[in-house]
């Protein structure tokens, strides 16, 4: 009987494996990883480089750990233009912020906010902006941050689209990350924008859990409760700027290994998609450009428009891509359908 | 044919699931996942967490992805008397530091390790050892540090077992990462050591990898080689000094959640097991007390030895860890072997 079970058990075991086996072969041979995409070479790139790294034997075969894909955010993910909607959230925080402390009613970008005059807002130099951000986003306890982001997002809306800002992530590239992530690819956010802000959401609209946000980070402070219990408060000081050169720094600080793929969509990514592709074997660059004025913007000098602080592609930006290999996202062209809820 | 070949499909599919089902329960109601732990109530209390905090329906039932436990390493899952193998290193580099700049040969620090004198060695003070650390540790390309670090440990030999450092790792620990893991956690290793230098290491002693190892962390500067490449210079810039409250802010920033369970041995990680253990829910904070002086060593006030600088333990820790419900491990008693190769 035992012998009998036995090779019951070893049958169904080998039945189940070829079943899943099967079941595997069957999904992919099938379906289209990339539906939003229209056929053409950039969509052709992409399902290449997955195949060359992933498939056993291939002589650019990369073990299943070492695979790693970054994608900047603002502009990349998701919708950056008329501005970052972490600065739109700390615009929006300084009402209560004035609340809790009313002298600043009359303190300079404070008051210029409280004003609405959106002309004035827009004008503001970055030096008071970044007041604005350290007031709004440091001084409190870390869990009160990420509720207080939590609920601006269940309430704030695009002043575009008129909707959540949780909706305007590109639906081309949520499928890219699936598409990695389905091939044995960790997906990481690297993003100049904060690494706690961008944490609360990250989980429920990428699929990225918190420990695989990179991003601009500050320090904090362990301290402890009334009751004794210790809690962490945000802290203005700045550890990691990941932007520029802080991105591949940041890369390495918090994956300690060089990616194969990489996605940006500005000046502010170059380091990182050039870190990227300097490494061995096949590895994957791509930028995202704006140039859909009608379905979402269009921006930068490489479609021949004026420069802008929020995303900028300039022309050498376009060189460099062209010279080293990697390769250009057209959402006019590339893309068939941007948002998922088009 | 086909309605046919779906039934059988689904029979094979619903048998696979129940052949898998089987061999998972099975093998569980089966094994004890710490052999090498002797029967008590430390083992105990590892089991009871486990099972309250992944059992469905539990009430202090945490999901998958929420579930991160933290590993100090030095004292806690490898030996760290009679000195830090990372100290220990640096000092093995000193001689190829002079060769590369020989005008080191006359200048304190490094003509103290030269002339081989264990005493005047030992004695060097800490601004001293510094020196040497940001000497041989910073300055180079990460690559280059990485080779480095990978040769001496397949050299080097600790002085009392005269094996390789990396199997001086504690077996009934290792088995607490692998019964964790399979569980769901996320194990990561929370070290004061040099992020650096772990990561070389702990994918292959411990199955941690790279983006898993949070420890003290300086900053990269990026660059190009004479081939145009980029590349990473390892700097002598501190980001993050990971002991003391630095632990808890080194967790915030790499991992961005508070973890279930903390494992520690010195007052290095007093903050990381307060933080732990002020979470809500079953948490779950251990400490290492290195009490049996003849399989290991014994050490620390709490064993009623003198304080060294290496692995602290004091009395008011031993006081805080009973008061707070952590749970002290015990060398002596709790571990039936220590070393895999014993």
């Amino acid at each position: 009987m035992t012998r009998a079970f036995r090779s019951f058990s070893t049958l169904v075991r080998s039945l189940a494996l070829t079943a899943l086996l099967a079941l595997g072969t069957h999904a992919y041979a099938q379906a289209d990883p990339l539906p939003s995409w229209n056929d053409g070479a950039t969509k052709k790139a992409i399902i290449e480089f997955v195949e060359t790294t992933t498939t056993q034997g291939s002589p650019q075969f990369v073990p299943q750990g070492e695979r790693v894909a970054t994608f900047d955010q603002d502009g990349t993910l998701w919708v950056e233009h008329p501005i970052y909607s972490q600065v739109m959230y700390c615009l929006d925080r300084v009402p209560a912020l004035v609340k809790a402390k009313p002298e600043l009613a009359k303190v300079k970008p404070f008051k210029t906010v409280l004003s609405g005059n959106r002309e004035a807002i827009a004008r503001l130099p970055e030096a008071e902006l970044i007041k604005i951000l350290a007031a709004t986003m440091t001084g409190m306890p870390v869990d009160q941050f990420q509720s207080e982001v939590k609920q601006w997002l269940a309430e704030a809306k695009d002043p575009r689209w008129k909707r959540p800002y949780t909706e305007l992530t590109y639906l081309p590239m949520q499928e890219v990350l699936k598409y990695l992530r389905a091939n044995g690819y960790k997906t990481y956010i690297v993003t100049g924008g904060g690494q706690d802000f961008v944490r609360v959401y990250a989980e429920q609209i990428y699929g990225i859990p918190p420990e695989q946000v990179v991003g601009s980070a500050g320090g904090t402070k362990y301290g402890y409760a009334k009751d004794g219990k210790p809690f962490l408060t945000k802290e203005p000081k700045l550890l990691l700027n990941d932007n520029n050169a802080g991105k591949p720094e940041g890369i390495h600080m918090m994956i300690g290994r060089r990616p194969y793929a990489a996605f940006g969509n500005s000046t502010g990514d170059r380091q990182m998609l050039e870190y990227t592709k300097g490494g061995d074997g096949a590895r994957l660059s791509m930028i995202v450009l704006h140039d859909d004025a009608k379905r979402e913007y269009a921006y930068g000098p490489a479609v021949g428009l004026p420069s802008t602080n929020v995303g900028t592609f300039t022309q050498a930006l376009y060189d460099e891509a062209t010279k080293s290999g990697w390769v250009v996202i057209s959402m006019k062209n590339d893309w068939k359908r941007i948002f998922a809820f088009e």
